[in-house]
């Protein structure tokens, strides 16, 4: 396996004699390497000493060896040996597994279960198909599909190496939302190809949830799809992202007294996630949205998804990239240029989204000292603040498609349950998933004309 | 949902004076329609009434109607309301579901479950392919596919009313080998379909379980996966049927004292179970195995799955009919037509097995009392003793194919798993399966060529 300069966590058995101090300056020692510090757990206290398991964020593989020798010269500090890599760990077998519901006991419970009582459900089904959500896994199942086009950074790695992402995604369904997700990684490099395959498996599953497919192909993935099932279709990449970036917004606006409608809405990026924000943000009544990217295929895009009715104004000019600079009061970043806006550009009070993954537009901190109101990076956008709650609130009401009104309804349940002085709520709170799928369901439900 | 008249339980609850023989009484009135009676549990004991449930297994529904009638007119008897079905509760939400493995509480076990650490995972998978089956849940994982166009008996109902049966297939694997076991069911009649879609996602899965396809057209579409993929691909009504009904006939071989090299096996019948059965058989070292069927096709069949150097006579004329009948020291009957055998064709000392559904060729009754020394119908095969062992011990070695050999070892395993007096084990006995998994393992590592 190759070294990779990406994030890197490791957790250090770091002993230190009982000298008041000490500990502080081993961790010291991790930031003046660009490294975070996670979870500390104290695991032996001795008369003379104590040992600690400390998780070190590091920015790479490297910077963790020198950690380790940086704080091996202190005096009085020894970093243990058997550092420990969880990751690879926490993956062995597997992240997900598939339990038996029913219990079988007896050959009584077999004839229940399988021969010959299963006979009577299959004649159900066969008789009315709808009824299958009710004896069935289908109503609380979702397919979740990738090609493995294009995965987290790494790119076209490829299905069988997608595969750990997709049982991520499925493990926070299992644990927030309890849905069955199944992680179906395909050999099919091709849109049609990927549709054809979903079209045929589509009858064993409630939704459909495509992940880490490549641009443009995935929107004519999206939208073939979409248009042939009668049951949820669902690109987290673009929603998932416009649902939790339209959250911290609402969150940020309602933390200053702003009103949306006397806000300008500015988008300088138009990829997939991008274009679905700018386009998610069109229905909430900003006072207009403007955005830019340099390509007019991507701002056609934008005007595909975009809500009917609302005041957009778009361009692939630098006098377009100009206006939107200068005339938003929330101005959202997705451009994958690092260091894009510099601090002179920033208006006073402006609510700064700087989305570029690692380094973004602007850091926070000088947004901040340039006069943002709130800012905000990459960082902040965990998709899993969405999904479950999205696709389970779905399945809940039967709803045929994922609608416009289902995600904004979503997005101010996400905003509405983030605690005062953050952004958004705790990803792992089962309770804010429960209250995004209440608040999808009911969308759902008033929603008469599904319009994806 | 129509009335099935195929064979139905019910829960009774049934109430009786606290007379001795009462319970009897009742009990008699369900077997004079038909009836067999499963579990019975007390439920209330009261000062002048008890409360039982009781299971009633009964022909059809209409069976169950008139065994209640009939109960409730004996004098101190009761049914009361509720009759209580348990099957469709069984189902309801379906019978299987997904669960997280690992455990997330913090934002730290999401780092290392998701995003950044996932991507170490998905580079090293990347760089090596043969990984993915420790760090994903592919290693123990097979799917059960399916497009529903041969169903128990109902014939072709499509993918979602074969879903349940997926899923009862699955809870098995979940309950006895610990093996995920994904429900696929697919909207394509055409082999060339069902091939294509297996083909686009077979990268995600360990083993493929084909199920209830009609012939002839599974017989292409498991030649091809076989041929195409590098994993076990399983078609579960010919090969887990065959290994069953072998593991049977060895047991009553054993259970005479008779060497397999001294019998003459033949086999009347030779659609999927049926050629299975006589061309796993060829494996065992009879004297001779002899074959009959009307369709010359399907005598071709069997002797292209038959093992190389077996002395095979087959034929589709009466004379061979009338030979196979005659000659065979054990006889093994899969032709659809019940009441075939008449009792005068018995020979003495025969092993028996009339396997056709619900009525078979001769009933175990006419057999032995005809002079068969050992006789079983097809309520003996129930394939939930072959297909997870089998499939475990192919994933277990990581063995590319399901060959001839590790049948043979299933069914040498199960057949040594039986206890005294019985031809085959208890099918919920775990240690049954992990019997037939360690010898599957071995059988596949002893096998050097793997030749399906």
């Amino acid at each position: 396996m190759g070294e990779l300069s990406i994030e890197r966590d490791e957790v250090f058995r770091i002993r230190t004699a009982r000298t008041p101090g000490l500990l502080a300056k081993a961790l010291a020692a991790a930031g003046e390497y660009g490294a975070n510090i996670g979870e500390i757990e104290t695991v032996y206290i001795g008369a003379d000493h104590n040992v600690r398991e400390v998780a070190i964020i590091a920015p790479n593989a490297e910077a963790l060896k020198s950690i380790a020798r940086a704080m091996d010269a202190i005096e009085g500090v020894t970093v243990l040996p058997g550092r420990v890599d969880k990751v690879f760990d926490q993956h062995r077998g597997g992240k997900i597994e598939i339990k038996s519901r029913a219990t079988v006991r007896t050959l009584q419970d077999i004839r229940e279960v399988y021969t010959p009582g299963v006979a009577r459900v299959v004649q159900a089904i066969s008789d009315d198909e709808t009824v299958a959500d009710d004896y069935t896994w289908r109503g609380r199942t979702v397919a979740i599909v990738t090609n493995g086009t294009r995965v987290l950074g790494l790119g076209n790695v490829g299905p069988v190496a997608a595969l750990p992402v997709m049982e991520g995604k499925a493990l926070f369904y299992a644990q927030l939302v309890d849905v069955n997700a199944v992680p179906i990684v395909l050999d099919a490099d091709e849109p049609a190809d990927v549709i054809d395959t979903v079209m045929r498996l589509a009858p064993g599953f409630g939704a459909i949830h495509l992940e880490d497919i490549a641009t443009p192909g995935v929107y004519e993935v999206e939208r073939e799809l979409s248009r042939r099932l009668s049951i949820p279709v669902f690109h987290d990449d673009q929603h998932g992202t416009a649902v939790v970036v339209v959250a911290a917004i609402l969150s940020a606006a309602e933390s200053l007294g702003e009103d949306i409608a006397d806000l300008t809405f500015g988008q300088l990026g138009l990829g997939a996630a991008g274009s679905a924000i700018a386009g998610l943000a069109s229905g909430f009544g900003f006072k207009e949205v403007r955005a830019f990217d340099p390509s007019s295929l991507s701002v056609d895009r934008l005007r595909e998804v975009a809500e009917p009715g609302v005041e957009l104004i778009t361009g692939t000019d630098d006098d377009s990239f100009n206006d939107v600079v200068d005339r938003s009061d929330v101005l959202v970043m997705t451009t994958g240029q690092p260091g894009l806006l510099s601090p002179d550009r920033v208006r006073k009070g402006q609510i700064i989204m700087a989305l570029t993954n690692p380094v973004a537009e602007i850091t926070t901190g000088d947004a901040k000292a340039a006069g943002a109101a709130v800012a905000a990076d990459g960082s902040i956008v965990n998709n899993v603040l969405a999904y479950p709650g999205l696709i389970r609130g779905a399945l809940d009401v039967k709803s045929p498609a994922v609608t416009s009104t289902m995600k904004r309804a979503a997005a101010f349940a996400i905003a509405s349950s983030a605690p005062d002085g953050q952004l958004l709520p705790d990803p792992l709170n089962r309770g804010v998933h429960a209250a995004v799928a209440g608040a999808v369901g009911e969308a759902a439900e008033g929603d008469q004309i599904p319009s994806q």
